[in-house]
């Protein structure tokens, strides 16, 4: 029997949940894996406060365990394994390091942290001959990361999207289903705990772009850092359009897409329309799901919980197993420059079709106006509806385009003639 | 640079596929993982002839290479890991043994040889401290083998199930969507290579236990054997079935299913009515999807491509990269005995629903009649449609059960009277 001795920097849900798991199935663990698993000490804030927080949840943890100190975890050298379960970047990637620097597998299931500091803390790790698992980073329990460093470590993958962001997918599952604007189904989100106080790390897709970032450089084999991702938030949806999308057959879903030709990279997370009958379309609430695709392994679905503290636990317990039992530590092969990959070229204009709701006058000749803009573009039209005037001097056009260039689909809109036609909304349209 | 020299044990479709991807992506593989991967000797049949199937698809396999005697390759000194691509059980388990007990590592895609014999090559592999790799031998690209083995090594599953042989999912997907029956789709699938000619082991389900009993042992944590598996394949099933219910809202796929309930155990292969939203339902052709539910991932779904060469290829250079970089092989982590793990109990009385289709006189009565063999064994009825006769004396009854008992449905099915009706199809139903 291996006795492995664990640090948790936090303990907040998800490492709540890490300690139950590991409560729940160490006889198991003894059995399967002949590990013995144990937490030796437990940084938190406040050890009073945690004692209360852990007796509210129904977590038995002896108070022995807490400290507020990070050097009792980092530096313990009892401790074999630290689990890091602060999130936010600092001052939990700082901690990380000293533990890598102090010999410590760690483990985590930290996107900001990771995405922001990936190239220190893999450098310090391979320094120090420890080793740094982060499956639950992307996807919570959705197995993407070992996937792309294991499974298609010999192919050559040119797309990998999805759904990696459980907040927005549960509140534009609510809105398509219920017809309700973004801040109603904001707010009664917050009241269930499934959005943030402070929502602006999911809703305006900055969640999605650290997990997109780290998805991308596993898949293109080359540092994709957060700054390189073009970002764009569910905050300036309406119900009208998700209607009117449904109305020509698309589902709204808030995507993080990673396409790779030759040695160009574009990278970005914007809501995006895609057709009823694609996998993806019925993804529905906290789940997530990624699409990969590559030249050999050809088109994979891995679906699952993206978020919850027991899914999430199982993703990082599993990591913690294979920490115990690792012997050498592996990391991604490719050169983790602080910088962007130097062999990447990054595009902002890129192929796409797009979804278009103009406000336009009522008057004979608008439309052709607003055709000629895009046909000057080259920006071919693929379905048009227009909308009856409800009371309104003004009526809805809405265009879906057939794939065009970013920047021509830009320009077009760009010569609209505000005088005839205003634009009200511009989504992109996948698959 | 590390140089690491494999021997191929055959080179048909698959051997061929992995020949040409390692040829194509060995720059990327020196680069990514500092492998130089080298092809060291092939066993075939019949040198003349491999050398004249090599030619007409245009792989160019040195003759140097080729070789009738398997010990050149299982033997061989300078040969590290062994890439197994024969098919079937003998000899490919006794080829991968001599291997093992040489200590070469094995990378297999073969679901028979493994199923059949893992007690034995995992004991061997141990014994010589080598490594068994089998990514490929389910699902083709899809990742199960590892996710079972790593991701969710903490958890406990509790069920798998999915579509797991792409040629019946080819024939039930034509089926569906032509109307046409059995042996006609049959027959176009063997015309296009999708079926083979003798077509039992896809057909008869055999196949699809082979690789559920891979599975449920991984998941269970426990041997279940290849015999533990009940099984029925899809040649009785008739276009008429398909269409009734697809009528009712549901869709025909083959799958295999694997539940555990304390000790209990249930695995099986047979023909099965899903919801038509259900995610695998739209799982259509050469698709394999794979479901897993555990006590804390919950529900997880794993979809790819299940078949076909390169995907195929994908998986087994996964492994192969695996091999040549591991230092410390690593088994399932159950004790992997030759007879089913006598910790679990195997029933053959699972809960299941179940589309039943009767012949019936139609005269009054008959349904109270066919209606009191259902309850006297407590099966109760979902719903229920009757077809107007078509200048037949009988007509079609069909009926979907809620979930009951298996061996309560078949008992309520010999009740029936001979007289008034007869058993036409019984289909279970999940989901």
């Amino acid at each position: 029997m291996q006795q492995v001795s664990l640090g948790f920097l936090g303990c907040g849900n998800i490492g709540g949940g890490v300690y139950r798991l590991l409560e729940e199935m160490g006889g198991e663990l003894a059995r399967r894996d002949h590990l013995q698993v144990r937490v030796e000490k437990i940084l938190v804030k406040n050890i009073e406060e945690a004692l209360q927080i852990n007796a509210a949840k129904g977590l038995n943890v002896p108070r022995e365990l807490l400290t507020e100190k990070a050097e009792d975890v980092t530096s313990a050298p009892g401790i074999s394994i630290v689990c890091e379960f602060m999130g936010g970047e600092q001052p939990a990637a700082r901690f990380m390091e000293q533990a890598l620097q102090n010999g410590k597998h760690v483990v985590t299931a930290n996107k900001v942290a990771l995405a922001l500091n990936w190239d220190r803390l893999q450098r310090t790790a391979e320094e120090h001959h420890a080793g740094l698992w982060y499956e639950a980073s992307v996807g919570g329990v959705i197995p993407v990361i070992r996937v792309l460093n294991r499974n298609l470590e010999a192919d050559e993958i040119d797309r990998v999207f999805g759904i990696i962001n459980g907040t927005t997918n549960y509140i534009l599952t609510r809105m398509a289903k219920e017809g309700k604007d973004y801040e109603d189904v904001l707010k009664d989100a917050q009241r269930l705990g499934l959005a943030e106080p402070n929502p602006a790390a999911d809703v305006e897709g900055m969640d999605a772009a650290y997990k997109l970032s780290i998805l991308a450089s596993l898949a293109f084999h080359g540092r994709v850092t957060y700054q390189q991702i073009y970002r764009e938030g569910i905050t300036g949806i309406s119900a009208k359009d998700i209607a009117f999308g449904q109305e020509m057959g698309y589902t709204l879903k808030l995507l993080g897409i990673a396409k790779k030709q030759g040695s160009t990279v574009e990278t970005r997370v914007h809501p995006t329309f895609l057709p009823k009958d694609h996998p993806l379309a019925g993804v529905d609430g906290s789940l997530n799901a990624i699409f990969i695709h590559g030249k050999y392994c050809r088109d994979m679905m891995l679906q699952g919980r993206g978020a919850g503290d027991m899914p999430t636990a199982s993703a990082i317990c599993g990591d913690i197993v294979e920490a115990a039992l690792c012997t050498e530590p592996s990391y991604p092969t490719f050169d983790n420059t602080p910088e962007p990959s130097p062999e990447f070229q990054f595009t902002d204009n890129w192929m796409t079709r797009a979804y278009i709701r103009l406000s336009a006058v009522d008057a004979p000749g608008v439309l052709q106006k607003v055709s000629e803009c895009f046909a000057l573009e080259s920006v071919s039209i693929a379905s048009m509806m227009q909308k009856e005037a409800e009371g309104e001097e003004r009526v809805p056009l809405i265009f879906i385009t057939h794939p065009a260039h970013e920047q021509a689909i830009r320009r077009a809109l760009e010569r609209l003639d505000r005088n005839v036609c205003s634009l009200e909304q511009m989504i992109r349209v996948e698959g």
